[in-house]
């Protein structure tokens, strides 16, 4: 029988459609292998291909903009916000405006054209896992950008349109809604229960244990109880946590190495498929940490979206999380 | 420079991405004309392969289940909520369940395989929507359900497996997340403005002209000011009305022209792409039908959603929605 379950965050119910279950053969394969490219603007020795280096892990004495390079951030050449100008608000009738202020950066992830995350050594994962952090605390100190945003999307199905290794961060004027919904949520529940909302999902899930997927000292992975998506995974710090920027040296270690870890599962049991994570935490300069609990979100490209999950915010899951857990966790 | 944008029922905020915009020619083409199926199980003579008619426009006299008919509700074979058994729910530690109820219903919107909404005649368009109120109705009925949402998915890239032409409609016990939303913004609004947020939209519409794209007795069809995808168009009752299950017959002929005219501009303007559409009603039996504004929201699907987009529910728009009007107004 079909289930309808409820996020405890942001009371999102979602179908399980039980009865045309999907295990991990039943979706359609992408194929993700890097293939060499003479002409990729994001391999060393075209650095002058992209705007001025922003940001790099590179050798002491090594310089901008030229190879060298363990990661590299780099300004977007097309970017969806402008970095230049004030924010000016208008109100045009009942309408709200604002001018498109905000950055969007990439974060090139390896200087090899052919290796994805999962192929990179312990020691290169945190370069990575450094790199985001040090693009977060950069940008929170410009007083235009009330929340930064990392996300990825690996493979065209997840809207990469280059294929070599990297994230993109936006810093946005404003916080969007997906993450002032969670927020919402989570100071609700806490001033009910006087917990943070996260931290009870986490002992719930060592309660249930059916939907963990991996952990370390640091990490809990595991399947949500109410996905919006097939193999839908979080990975989040076991330790209240409210702001990724303050995730210290041996944290981040732990989550290069959990991320991985994770995302070899899922590249082994459903054929290295396309994916997108993001990263949600605290806004610059939120008041209140004791509510809120930084994670990512990953999301294997596996189904497509339709008219009946936009129009009324429903989605329809056809692989139970605590089966898609097994199935991660088993491999 | 880019813009962003918010919708003033839901707060939320969108990027008019204006550095990369994108007109008609910019999108890829999608090829959805129907061909002729040997096989179609939508198709008359063929009703033994669907579960038993629970609807249909058909002569006095003529048998359910038997060709004749103009338009047929059947149950969706392959239901995502199941129609036996009752409502019970459960908490699951911090968790909550419900038994997955509902109906999940196909209305067959033409007999003749070959012919998409824009190419019915008045007459047979109104069959149309005079059918989906009568599933409204219908479904309305049944206590377990809170909320109805039709819904069509045209085209493979839409979702639409069947080709066919064809709308579903699935009754749930509970009301969308999507819904929910917008009754709460407009709740809100009515709270501080005693008027609805639906009517004053409305009125902003004509005083600025520009997002227009058709008209008639009883409905307006525009761009919506914050859209979140390119050349979104909505058609929504002049007249304050929460319940499109209350329409009677000329309002359903006036919807019936404009849902028409709009989808045959869209086909011209983009090329006949896939498009999804749906409808919001106030939920069953909803008590405050000063707040609610009934409308069709229609999206062609022209671009996919990247993590980004789930990540934040920040939509990135290449089109600004008074050019997108411009196209679909003058066409």
């Amino acid at each position: 029988m079909p289930e309808l379950r409820r996020d405890p965050v942001v009371g999102r119910w979602v179908i399980i459609d039980s009865e045309h279950s999907k295990g991990p053969l039943d979706f359609p394969k992408d194929n993700n292998t890097p293939r060499h490219h003479a002409i990729c603007p994001f391999c060393p020795g075209r650095e002058h291909q992209t705007p001025h280096e922003a940001d790099a892990v590179r050798p002491p004495k090594s310089l901008p903009d030229t190879p060298g390079w363990q990661v590299r951030t780099v300004p977007n050449k097309f970017p969806v916000l402008t970095a230049e100008g004030s924010l000016a608000k208008e109100g045009i009738g009942i309408y709200d405006q604002m001018t498109g202020v905000g950055a969007h950066e990439v974060v090139i992830e390896s200087p090899d054209h052919d290796k994805t995350l999962t192929e990179l050594t312990r020691e290169e994962m945190l370069s990575v896992i450094g790199q985001y952090q040090s693009r977060f605390r950069q940008l929170s100190k410009d007083a235009r950008f009330k929340y930064v945003v990392l996300f990825k999307n690996f493979g065209s199905s997840a809207g990469a349109t280059v294929e070599h290794a990297h994230s993109q961060i936006i810093a946005l004027p404003m916080v969007p809604k997906t993450v002032l919904e969670e927020i919402k949520g989570a100071e609700e529940y806490h001033q009910k229960q006087s917990r943070c909302v996260f931290c009870d999902m986490i002992a719930q899930e060592y309660q249930d244990k059916e939907r963990i997927v991996a952990e370390n000292t640091s990490f809990l992975a595991f399947c949500p109880y109410a996905p919006r998506y097939a193999f839908e995974t979080w990975i989040i710090p076991k330790g209240h946590s409210a702001d990724f920027a303050l995730a210290d040296q041996s944290t981040q270690a732990h989550l290069a190495q959990v991320l991985q870890d994770v995302l070899k599962r899922i590249k082994k049991v459903l054929g290295n498929p396309s994916y997108n994570y993001y990263l949600h935490t605290a806004p610059v300069g939120y008041a209140d940490p004791s509510c809120y609990h930084w994670h990512i979100e990953i999301i294997p490209k596996l189904t497509r979206s339709v008219g009946f999950e936009w129009g009324t915010g429903l989605h329809i899951v056809p692989t139970f999380p605590q089966d898609a857990a097994r199935y991660l966790r088993e491999v």
